[in-house]
């Protein structure tokens, strides 16, 4: 992929400078249809060493308007970075819709390096994946990826890099280039086989020979307009079939016990116990540096806030963060859905506590119609490889559906109604949710379908007796933590 | 101030109970109502090593509705926050309007755990003058900050601690118990005076004898409660009748030489010796660890962008950001309006480059009367306070206002309508805004008159010549770099 280039072109400054004027007249009529449509696009510069990303990024950056453009840089990374999923930097970064995201140093950045470093074919492959999902992702949102791929052949990055080991420069170019160029071959070959496996439709490889600068600079600034021109002339969301077919019982549901209770003494007493041991568990957690991501979903009137302040009671609160799930600012509906639940994940040796979550995506938002039938059936995809990547970062993925019956809803909500603390408690919107009880059962059985994964399992909760729902969620908790940190119970 | 508490009585658990639900319900009333008006809340949590602070915050955790609230804790720093401004890492966990964040470790932790290291009354006295500015900040803005401090005698926390040293628990207390209660009386000490200098009108401290668990969680609960139904009773934003006397004349910006002018052959070259030094100062800072923040103002049409452009050609793009100061983002407006552009600041070593500031507030919204008076009257303080952490914790600060002719400008609207790829650059609001030029120039006098500080002084360029200018800044940019670096030149 990175030998048969068509070779950089001498170019003088006259027909440059002729070109420029045309192409940035163009590019900014793009970059502002494109603001208008709500469109983002994210703009992958990656190449060899010494081939000129940084100011090839430069350009573009003169080129285009600089508002709403943002560049991201990845070459040193932060402990908060570190401490989270790899993807988490990148996601914390996504432009908004409308606006541009330039990448200089990537997804790519990580495999590449590990990969020159160590080669490992099927590990390279299993990058490709998950890279080619998150893209794929990403343009089924409305997004766009564009990404070029800068090179040089082997004399011309001696040269290169020589002629710039005399200025002050990057020190991880200028402190070791002959080191680099020792790694040439492997590097083309592991480039290679990246570009090739990463070359999608929606997200297609661009190698650009950087021999010559201003060669460079047009070829680059051709390919980003024909792919904002190509993106413009297509419909946003062309909507893509996924084969699916929605549940029509409520079988698992209706497998749960809700006869299943706890006596109060009982209860009190295991209470304390189940508490006293998650505590010791969470501190346990924070020394082996591994978090905990659970999220909390039931039925309204479920019980799931007082289950999770029987959780958050055992554990210091220097040690987790509870998020509520409610409507999304604009910042966040200027995102892909996911991107709120990302800002939110918290670093090693600490949980994230959501009630309500991603998953409001396949139950509220398909039920009332807030996502389309595309979209909300692409999440669970979108959800198992999100829940796939904490685990594999780590994390304990913990899920829970408080499960209630209707006759029990109705008792809570009355009661609700009459406690004066509680009231703010039960809405208008409680009644008619519970109007749409067969749709949401339906919508929860083809959740546990789709997203009970060996990684991320569900956990139904008996929840008609409060008791018993809270010490089982407590001692799923325990046994998770057990189970990850090796501890005998 | 901790010698003088009330001692804790003993309540039994009938009363606590009864206490508690009739607290828990006020409670609520008093949340909901400062969400309805948009108030958002600072909760300190405070006090000495196993007085129980978590706990309590739990506590509190349950009395509340838990949305709309979020406990933050600093015990453990992370890369990111220690490598900008001490504040830096409270701003970013700003409660929005009508939410609540508790702080447990707050911006009282790292001047009491230096003071107990190393006592130094002046430091104190400044780190508490800084303390109490940015909370009347807050204050003025619709915040409002409750403190409180928990407090045991020196028995009673042996006590307290030695009970807990059987449990796995926070390991900055179980490992260090006795070497803390060892440092009790200086910790008083310090606290005290701490304490006292911080007590202020707006923002007092409240002191609790923590050693009984219900008097604490009650006395906490009420202090909490009576804090919020007395904010409920002010009205927001209660005027603050600021001396001020408003510029008459145009003196600072009539002294500007507009006739200085470059040559072109002279251009070319200071231009390209110029960007070669400051690529190298740029890496130079890199490695020294310091961060630069420039901002450029100045009218429109001034060249604020083509001067940018100079400066960022010459900094690799890994070490800056450019932040174009466009519209707030709803979340934005729902806090104070510094948050932006604290949000934006670079960790050190990197850039942040501001088109267009903070200095809005003083400039557009207050010409355009988005603020109000009190609110661009009293930015001037917080402006310089802002620009005083940033030099303090060892950033270069720059400011650059763009000065042209009203002639000049006019001759620049009219190239910019012929130009096909600058039109998108001209718009019906520069015309409207050039019919306010007097009433502009003579906020850029006040702004000027109370800005312009010896840490962080205005540059004032002459920008009729765009040759001129731009290699005027790029020379100040250069020397300000030279002279923080110690780099002869």
């Amino acid at each position: 992929m990175l030998s048969e280039i068509e070779p950089a072109r001498k170019i003088d400054r006259d027909e440059y400078k002729e070109a420029e004027r045309e192409l940035r007249w163009q590019l900014l009529q793009a970059q502002f249809a494109l603001q208008r449509k709500g469109r983002a696009l994210l703009l992958v510069i990656s190449g060899i060493e010494g081939a000129g990303k940084g100011s090839l990024v430069q350009r573009l950056g003169e080129w285009l308007d600089p508002r709403g453009i943002r560049t991201n840089t990845y070459w040193l990374h932060s402990d908060e970075e570190e401490s989270r999923p790899y993807f988490w930097r990148f996601w914390r970064r996504m432009p908004p819709r409308g606006e541009i995201a330039v990448f200089l140093g990537s997804w790519y950045s990580g495999v590449l390096q590990g990969s020159i470093d160590r080669p490992h074919e099927e590990r390279l492959q299993a990058a490709a994946g998950r890279i080619n999902f998150f893209e794929d992702m990403l343009n089924a949102d409305g997004a766009f990826v564009v990404k070029l791929w800068l090179q040089l052949d082997k004399e011309e990055q001696v040269r290169q890099l020589e002629e710039r080991a005399g200025k002050q420069q990057n020190p991880r170019v200028t402190d070791r280039p002959y080191e680099i160029h020792g790694h040439y071959d492997r590097h083309v070959e592991v480039a290679s086989q990246l570009l090739r496996a990463t070359s999608t439709e929606c997200a297609p490889w661009h190698v650009i020979d950087a021999s010559r600068r201003r060669h460079r600079e047009l070829q680059a600034g051709r390919i980003l307009l024909a792919a904002m021109q190509a993106e413009l002339g297509h419909s946003a969301n062309t909507p893509q079939p996924v084969a699916f077919t929605p549940a029509t019982d409520t079988a698992r549901l209706d497998a749960v016990d809700l006869t299943q209770k706890l006596g109060r003494g009982k209860y009190k007493r295991e209470l304390r116990d189940l508490q006293s041991r998650l505590q010791d568990l969470a501190w346990e957690a924070y020394r082996e540096e591994r978090s905990v991501v659970a999220v909390f979903e039931g039925w309204d009137a479920a019980g799931k806030g007082s289950a999770i302040r029987r959780v958050t009671h055992a554990i210091d609160p220097r040690l987790y963060h509870l998020v509520r799930i409610a409507a999304p600012t604009d910042e966040e509906q200027r995102h892909h859905y996911l991107w709120r639940f990302w800002r939110q994940i918290e670093r090693d040796g600490r949980g994230t506590l959501f009630d309500r979550s991603w998953y409001g995506r396949v139950l509220v938002e398909r039920v009332e119609g807030f996502a389309t039938e595309q979209e909300w059936q692409r999440a669970y995809d979108e959800i198992n490889e999100f829940e796939a990547q904490l685990v594999e970062h780590g994390s304990i993925v913990l899920k829970f559906w408080l499960h209630i019956s209707p006759r029990e809803q109705l008792a809570r909500f009355r009661a609700r109604e009459e406690e004066l603390h509680k009231r703010h408690k039960i809405t208008e919107e409680d009644w008619r949710n519970r109007d749409k009880w067969p749709q949401y059962a339906l919508a929860v059985e083809d959740m546990l379908e789709h997203t009970d994964t060996p990684h991320a399992p569900w956990t139904l909760v008996a929840a008609d007796d409060k008791p018993w729902a809270r010490t089982f969620i407590l001692r799923r908790f325990c046994e998770a933590f057990e189970a990850a940190l090796g501890v005998p119970r």
